[in-house]
């Protein structure tokens, strides 16, 4: 089963040099990716809220132009598997989930998945093998709108000095930076 | 000037591909991940916490192992466009930052960076060969240790059914999935 332009098993390389490793939850993601599209029209310009930082974001970024750094990828943390795939000026889009109802047929998956299984017992190659063999038959899809405040992006304003670490940050933050209104992040070793 | 395994030009190509165009923020980025190397011992596995969600994201995970999606890539925003690469096991490191002070001698950097030029003034030539002159001049390093809160990774628990929404969630978020105990990040379209 094909994901995007890719056959299973090229996909399942790109993955491995970019994620470091064939990790299930990105092969997953790649088939939500694909379902996704396929339900999107043709022309569009469409950005990705992924609700896990977990694996999906790498599929996301090696299968559409949204990544990290370039802002069409928003990561909002509801602990889910699943991401939304939407039209950046109207919000309209699809959203794709994991459904574990629907994993009864697959129990590598469903044991990987829901955690039944612990790790040093997971057999790597049959779950690979469910994985594609499941394709997308493992996900719920609605349409839905994302809320405003999510993807109506804000014009930055003004980049400053901060008085008390003297680097540039946006003005928006507030009278220092925000790493100098809070707690260290790290300590200077010498 | 060289950027880890690549010429300049070829990393600018490598970026035009994943991040959609040669961002400025990426470019600079590169010589960023690039001088911290240089100060890291040649053995040991690192992680990244990355200061700013834009562009400098995406020059860590085309020149590192560290992806947001395998989770050895941090962001957490302090507004700063600054980095830091530090030993997973012990949180050792340096950080590298932009140094608004060592930009006079760049004025299309310095006007980009601190957004004194408005965008259709830049010249993105002249931009580029700046930043390429410019390479590691521009930013400040310093050794530094990272909060214990950050790099000490916590172990997951169990995985549960929310029953609200019936989609499988961290059962330590909560009685309830994130999303069903927040605002709704989207509406039913049909």
């Amino acid at each position: 089963m094909d994901i995007r332009s890719y056959t299973f098993n090229e996909f399942v390389e790109r993955v491995r040099v970019f994620h470091g490793y064939a990790a299930p939850g990105v092969l997953v993601g790649g088939f939500m990716v694909d379902l996704a599209y396929k339900h999107l029209p043709e022309e569009g310009l469409f950005d990705v809220l992924c609700e896990t930082p977990k694996c999906l974001p790498d599929a996301v970024q090696l299968l559409t132009p949204c990544t990290m750094g370039n802002g069409w990828l928003t990561i909002l943390n509801t602990g889910r598997y699943a991401l939304v795939i939407y039209d950046k000026s109207t919000g309209e889009g699809v959203r794709i989930s994991m459904d574990a109802a629907k994993l009864d047929a697959w129990p590598e998956i469903k044991g990987w998945f829901l955690k039944l299984i612990p790790k040093p017992d997971q057999d790597e190659e049959r779950l690979r093998e469910e994985i594609e063999a499941a394709g997308s038959s493992i996900f719920s899809i609605r349409r839905v709108r994302i809320a405003d405040c999510i993807f109506r992006k804000k014009r930055r304003g003004a980049i400053v000095i901060c008085t008390r670490c003297s680097e540039a940050y946006p003005v928006d933050d507030g009278i220092v930076c925000l790493h100098c209104q809070g707690e260290g992040l790290y300590a200077e070793s010498d």
